[in-house]
């Protein structure tokens, strides 16, 4: 675990976080400047920086983020109306915490432009 | 195969589409009405009309199709500068056609806003 990764720490629980949901894999917690009613990151438990890092061995953990994504806008009521999930990539892309993280937004009517 | 359904027809290749990549689970091809320099949509071949559908055995495919967007990343030159890989689900999400598509926008920088 790389000493300053901020969600390593989130992980770990050296930094507080409002989970809603965690597995041996997985963290989940509300995103702290979020940005729709619902905006919840799941990340999973291991170090990986960027989705140019994800390799093929760990292509069905990236399956399983998706299906907690879909689990989570079920269980806050935002599946039927609509929701988005997404990964930022790198600078260009708006990542801005180099630990792997799947943003889950809904809650209200998003807007059509993706970037 | 649902008879009206758009990406189906691309798959089927009687809707003609510019294909970047394809194998024998994933097809994708340049969107028609780009939001970015590079604006990819990455479909299944078999119909999943939604991410809401997808069960856990289908969790490996959505991973390559994560793993498919990297490499068009790079392959693309995006992949260090950054790009943005996302789901829009039901209308609420943006999803105009329900045929499962992963967006993979990049090229330049994205804007901030996730929706």
């Amino acid at each position: 675990m790389p000493a300053d990764c901020l969600f390593c720490k989130i992980v770990a629980g050296e930094i507080p976080s409002t989970r809603v949901y965690e597995d041996e894999e997985l963290v989940a917690f509300e995103d702290v400047q979020p940005q729709a009613p619902v905006h919840v990151l799941i990340v999973p438990r291991k170090h990986v920086p960027t989705l140019n890092d994800v390799t093929d061995d760990d292509a069905p953990l990236i399956g399983r983020m998706m299906r907690a994504a879909a689990r989570i806008a079920e269980t806050r009521g935002t599946a039927a109306a609509g929701y988005r999930t997404l990964f930022n990539v790198n600078a260009g892309g708006g990542q801005t915490v180099f630990h792997l993280h799947l943003h889950v937004l809904g809650g209200r009517p998003l807007r059509p432009g993706l970037g």
